[in-house]
């Protein structure tokens, strides 16, 4: 008897949710029909169809009303999420405007246009890559060699080989152990897999721009909101810090940095990381520190490593200190509990890095790169000589490989002079690639010899004059 | 003034609109509410908290509504979804359930326990792993010495090299081009990517179990929903055709099929994939279908690249057929437009796959595996041979390097009787890592020389007759 009640109940009970499951869904199209209208006065009055703070004020009502009524709020923000995109996708559709994509013309898209050039026969000296011209260590022969004889080929650990985390915990230094340590399919896979660990689709992740396009591309990924804040040759690249904490909201999980810097050549002193630290800290933050060209660093350069903070995720490469791009292997540093996930993410995505190349990373960790550094360092210095005398504002490298000078003057439109480069024989990175308000820079690369950088700043010195 | 009203309505609109808002989060609360009345009925009714022919019912009625409404019913789909899986969330922590994750006592965890106990001393043999015990072929090792030598170990195109994926599309044939090959970080990485590029949250994926686990981490990693049609023992492994279409709902958006099988052996007959294509074909859904033991068949197997449906996406990998498992390079078979979008995700994961571990796959292109595929058959047979002696039923493998038996009798816990083996120095995979309904069964792998097999056998039987 009691069953037979309970079953009718439960019969009961379904209905009641099948109705309310319709109710919301009709107050969904209620809604979307309200975000209609929005959008179309939002195109007569030519505003944007994403407001920020609009937006945020409904996320903080409806996490207001979570608490509330005892609804974990990272739910209702998820579903909240997937309204506000279908309203913006609506919108977009109804102003006929194409989906917000980040600029698609980066170095990445001037390569590939190079490569078609030359493929057609054209000579083309790239300045546009990050990639070392110069070859990786020796020993790395000998060690791919021994990889096969040894028949080390077979499937590691999702965290890469003990040897190899325990000798990078040992270079690493401050203390850090080889559970803290995870090898990746290069540094990129190591920001991925700690952006997917971290992130729930909706939460915001604070970038500095001009950045690493990839970092945009990881959170749009993750379903993820990406906001950056952007500095400016005139503050010598330096980020607002009060700006910063004005960005951070309760959405917000993540403060990526990236010095020494692609593609401005900044190295932050220490007293800004230490403020962001203290933001991160007081809010809760996890921040990413990309260290890929920390050996390239011409100026005191602290590693995130050395502050302690247990949020932070540390990533550096073989590939630019040991020109072992093509290897692809990197690797993070941060707590225990954050490798493990991103252990995970590397488990289901590629079960571990290839092992002959954990074991040619091996055979390089010990490997002193000084050599390389001072060729890029000098190789930096007769670009920044060279692009002295011509029509361009920029700060000299205290990193990396790159300078990103402005233009003085009339191009407005990094794209138009990077394809008119091109034309000539000269590949560089349009400036906006690395954020949507650098049209007026362009990325130059110290990956080439002397003596094409000479030749490929000729070019560009006799373009200028014409304006 | 025009302007100033349209500002006016514009404030009045958006105050609607996050009323409308705040209304639709109190309606999921109020569902959420009913959600935990029915759990708790089904707890004391002791049924199951998921409830397919319930959910499927509620997803009619939504689909229904947003059609009269005008609203995407991908959208509103997407939207149930969530709260269909905070539900039965809810629902489990009230019961006191473990969230409903696979086995976490798979094969690789058995790999896990095997080693720490080797490491403590004790001797295991490997029945779990499906990790050849032969070598690669020879000429890798010239290939990797020429990679370094030549300088081949750069950034390469997210497809991977040309060359590689003109040499894959020769060997695979059936007319297709190297515009619709990529090449990527194993099997795995193809699978993975194809179900990122296609899968939007919420969306559904049915797969045929006993399965690699990996199908199932790719779609929850993807937030969609798994659906998994059972075969039996019984029916030899064989699809129920009408099963599988009445779980076509509209939200389908794949089919995965693996043949040869891992773990049953199976290899599936023409008419029966005829068949499923045909359906795949009626429903516009897309089919993977992972063929990284086509090599290993020992009966007529037809690769689904043969059919020509153009929303296949055919997986296979250097892994299994040339015994290269830790060189990590795959590859995937399909359409141009769904291979671009692989390579996206490709590019933003890892950027390429290593360079010189793709030299060393083209070189081993042309290699003959019927050494190998023999070596397999000939233990397979050992296997079955010996397990036709004790309480295990099975079919005999067609395919693959695993037999998949069931225990007759009274052990009903595959973990138990995996545990006892381990201890007494034989590791094999719990049946239930493939599938939660196949706890009778365990996997035993011919990846261990005979002599080693016969000795493994030799302690389940000694372990079988004490039952």
């Amino acid at each position: 008897m009691v069953k037979e009640k309970r079953h009718e109940e439960l019969s009961k009970l379904r209905d009641e949710i099948r109705n309310v499951t319709l109710d919301i869904i009709d107050k969904v199209h209620k809604r979307m029909e309200l975000s209609e209208r929005i959008g179309t006065i939002k195109g007569n009055l030519n505003i944007e169809i994403e407001d920020e703070k609009v937006e945020q004020e409904v996320r903080g009502s409806v996490t207001e009303l979570s608490h509330k009524l005892g609804i974990d709020p990272a739910f209702s923000g998820r579903l909240l999420n997937i309204m506000l995109m279908e309203s913006i996708r609506l919108q977009q559709i109804q102003q006929k405007k194409p989906e917000s994509t980040p600029s698609e013309y980066t170095h990445l898209s001037v390569f590939s246009k190079a490569k078609e050039l030359e493929s057609s026969g054209k000579k083309i000296i790239h300045l546009e890559v990050g990639e070392p011209d110069y070859p990786p260590p020796r020993m790395i022969k000998k060690a791919l060699i021994e990889s096969y004889n040894k028949k080390l080929y077979h499937y590691t650990d999702s965290r890469g080989l003990p040897k190899l985390r325990q000798a990078i915990a040992k270079k690493v230094g401050n203390g850090i152990t080889h559970d803290e340590v995870i090898v990746t399919s290069g540094g990129r896979f190591a920001i991925f897999s700690a952006i997917l660990s971290i992130l729930k689709p909706g939460e915001e992740v604070i970038s500095i721009d001009p950045a690493w396009p990839a970092y945009r591309e990881f959170v749009d990924f993750a379903g993820g909101k990406i906001k950056t804040l952007e500095t400016t040759l005139e503050e010598k690249w330096t980020p607002d810090i009060r700006q910063l904490e004005a960005m951070i909201s309760e959405h917000t999980k993540v403060i990526i940095l990236n010095y020494p810097n692609n593609p401005t050549g900044k190295v932050l002193d220490e007293k800004y990381i230490t403020k962001i630290i203290s933001l991160a800290k007081d809010n809760g933050l996890y921040m990413i520190s990309d260290e890929v060209y920390s050996d390239y660093a011409f100026k005191r350069f602290t590693s995130l490593t050395h502050y302690k903070y247990d949020k932070s995720i540390v990533v550096s490469s073989f590939s630019k200190s040991c020109a072992m791009t093509g290897f692809r292997v990197g690797y993070g540093i941060a707590k225990k509990e954050i490798i493990d996930k991103m252990a995970r993410v590397q488990a289901i995505a590629l079960t571990s890095v290839a092992e002959p190349m954990q074991h040619a990373a091996l055979s390089a960790i010990d490997y002193n790169p000084a050599g390389n550094v001072k060729l890029i360092k000098e190789r930096l210095d007769l670009i920044s000589e060279k692009l002295c005398n011509m029509s361009f504002d920029f700060i000299t490298p205290e990193g990396a490989m790159y300078v990103y000078p402005r233009l003085r003057g009339l191009i407005q439109n990094d794209v138009i002079l990077v394809e008119k480069l091109l034309n000539l024989g000269v590949a560089v990175a349009p400036g906006s690639g690395f954020g949507e308000n650098y049209k007026q820079f362009m990325r130059i690369s110290a990956c080439q010899p002397k003596k094409l950088l000479e030749r490929g700043l000729e070019v560009i010195k006799s373009i200028m004059l014409k304006h």
